[in-house]
């Protein structure tokens, strides 16, 4: 059992290896118990800033040696509750982790120290013709994005952390340091624990760097948009373009709701439809023949105003409306919470999905709008919801069960891309049923205090 | 312990279960206790053939009972011992469960019972205009390929069974059986149990259903051939070539002594040297310039008689010295042991990986050609030993030893697509380190009784 004396010597101890990059300070602690999302806040009982792996694993033993919680910190930007401290314990924020170790241009890979974000790396990448795809849209970092097994607009083209990560460096739960994977693009030598830490939410360990695989820039990029007299037709022409094999780099879909919403909150004038975002990365020639492709598809399945640019500044103009797409749905309802959510589906039942959840909406008083990453089967609601209000919050907890409910019937997943955090743990059991059980092993295995973000996914 | 007694019971249950499905004989044994590789047989003491996941389950469930040891079997077609039985035990042999459970073209991927060969599905897939990528050469089960991350040819442009698995259906070592993963195109819904179970060589469970992406037939192929009058040369321009972002499908390097090889035993005329084979897969324009961009690198770096063609007899004529390159090989030393392996390492460090293995070659005894997916960093040699030859055995196994430890030296791995099986346990430790505990772990988790392919990986 823990105690208070435990946790004094404990954090004696890591006050002594720290100094000022320790703290319990509630204000720090208050910053580190919460994230981007609709959970609320529980704030660690302390906060620690360790800036290199050999700090992380001290850190680590210190809090395994008194059974004191341990949970990673990134950017706090995660979408499910993933770094609150139900339990307590030290929040380990990894941004003082900010450096480059290596760029190689000769591998198309890169090292980095989890506390680098994925912008950081973007810009050194770029000097050398190189970017990194997964591109979540928060500037997050790459250590929480390889965590949460983050993917994001470009995965449809580029893959998501999952395809992306080589190898990582990680702290165990019992401090001690390991590598999972190497290098080579490719291997068969045993157990693939660079995927079995991805997506495992800081729960198995802290990656404490992360090795990278980085792609050319393309030779050209084009941007479209269309829209839609009905959400079947903006749907039906994602799914025919990715079974048509088209390559879209991106392919988002915004719904009526958040176009409107778009429109008023930056002032711009897009049609009030729903609406699909593309772009396309390829040769000059290349580009032109995919956005025609897509041009085709879209007006058989009632497209219109079909606009398409390979200008830098028109591209950002066509995707304005997407970036501003999470604040302008929280403006729809001032005050509110935005309780964002998100599934994946295969390609086929995406129509299915997305209509029958946007049927359950306009028979809910609820308002949500819908934005997805439509290429990949993967979309989101952002609910506006009343904190204060139990029947509010009880309705969002109904549009969200039958929302998941939908996807896994589907044979598809609770979570594309946000994780399971707090917010999806209830539905681990329909959706992975004995499985569930093999993945409370592998945590039993390696994590036996149970120490590791104590609370999350299991 | 295990005790005679306990195995009769236990042979009379799976008797029982499966009739003539199931034996004890001499002949079928033998078959069952060795695989393509340089490694001696070592035959279980039963063979059975379930036709079903149930009936897997109950085989599973009959033998962790009574302890004895359970070794799945595909077409025996693995190069690292991955079927043999050092500690007796049952050997599952999956080949009746060769049904294709849903081809799914609006979604891109299928479902296959484990014993499905890789041709097999293709032959149906190609009725929708589709295909299965990974091609190791062998005419293997999906099952087999998913046990041990198979690769091959067309890995460098559409990723190995790590990318291509979507979910399998898994026996575990008490007998329950689960699902990992859905048909969704990406999850963060918890640890991802499909990339574990991929590559775990019937270590950790028996797959016994695979859901496989499909990817669309390319509107265009065309192949390439160019001859160096050095291996460095060949290397380079590999290196190059995916330097410079050039989307190949396959790129396969043969050295000097096995294009010589290849002329005797297929009645060939191709230049004996160092030689490098492309397809390319795209539109009709697209793979002219990929053709065109490659033919470029190749002359600048010494390349000679650059051939290509997009008719597919031509490309058959291209490629066949590869399809020949195995035996050919063989057929340099009549009647020795063709001791294969392979390393990968990243694309920067192939050309020192194999110009020093090419060194030590020359200073050795040891005939030895050279052939690799090089397009991935990953390559192989084909160590013709007398297997009575003590002597010869030695110099293999050093030749062995000090090209896994360069291969690792430069990041890389012991084995880039062949697997680990009883060939390469030794290296293990020097490759992994301390995560060799966590794959440990996670082995001692899921399968506590090491009844799963004991002898394998760990």
């Amino acid at each position: 059992m823990r105690t208070a004396t435990d946790k004094t010597s404990a954090f004696d101890a890591l006050g002594e290896l720290l100094g000022e990059r320790f703290t319990t300070a509630r204000a720090v602690r208050d910053e580190h118990g919460k994230d981007a999302s609709w959970h609320p806040p529980q704030p660690p009982d302390a906060v620690c800033f360790p800036a290199s792996t050999a700090e992380v694993a001290r850190v680590v033993a210190i809090c395994a040696g008194e059974r004191i919680p341990i949970v990673p910190f990134g950017t706090g930007t995660s979408l499910e509750g993933h770094v609150q401290a139900p339990h307590g314990g030290v929040s380990v924020d990894l941004s003082r982790m900010d450096r480059i170790v290596a760029l190689r241009p000769a591998d198309l890979d890169a090292t980095v120290e989890a506390g680098v974000t994925r912008k950081q790396l973007n810009r050194l990448a770029a000097d050398h013709g190189l970017f990194f795809p997964v591109d979540p849209g928060a500037e997050c970092t790459l250590g929480g994005m390889a965590a949460t097994r983050a993917s994001g607009t470009n995965a449809v083209r580029y893959g998501t952390m999952r395809e992306n990560v080589l190898a990582m460096t990680v702290v165990l739960p019992d401090g001690r340091v390991i590598r999972t994977g190497s290098r080579a693009r490719k291997s068969s030598a045993g157990y693939d624990l660079t995927r079995l830490f991805v997506g495992s939410e800081g729960t198995l360990g802290i990656a404490t760097e992360v090795t990278l695989r980085l792609h050319g820039l393309p030779e050209a990029i084009s941007s479209a948009a269309v829209s839609f007299a009905s959400l079947h037709g903006a749907v039906h022409t994602a799914i025919r373009t990715i079974q048509s094999g088209i390559p879209v780099a991106r392919m988002e879909l915004l719904d009526a709701l958040l176009m409107d919403a778009v429109n008023r909150y930056a002032r711009l004038d897009h049609a009030v439809a729903p609406t699909l975002l593309f772009e396309f990365h390829g040769s000059a020639a290349g580009v032109e023949e995919q956005a025609r492709d897509v041009a085709q598809i879209a007006a058989e399945l009632g497209g219109e105003g079909f606009r398409w640019s390979v200008d830098a500044a028109q591209r950002e103009r066509l995707w304005e409306a997407r970036h501003h797409a999470y604040f302008a749905a929280l403006a729809l309802r001032p005050g509110c919470q935005g309780w964002t959510t998100d599934v994946c589906v295969p390609i086929s039942r995406l129509a299915d999905c997305v209509l029958e959840t946007q049927q359950d909406l306009e028979e809910s008083p609820l308002l949500a709008p819908i934005v997805g990453h439509v290429g990949d089967g993967n979309f989101h609601l952002v609910m506006l919801v009343d904190r204060d209000d139990p029947a509010d919050q009880a309705e969002a907890q109904r549009i969200h069960e039958r929302l998941v409910a939908r996807a896994l019937a589907m044979d598809g997943t609770s979570t594309g891309e946000h994780g399971v955090g707090l917010g999806k743990r209830a539905f681990m059991a329909a959706e992975h049923g004995d499985a569930l059980d093999v993945m409370r092993a592998v945590k039993a295995a390696i994590d036996p205090l149970g120490l590791m973000n104590p609370g999350k996914i299991l």
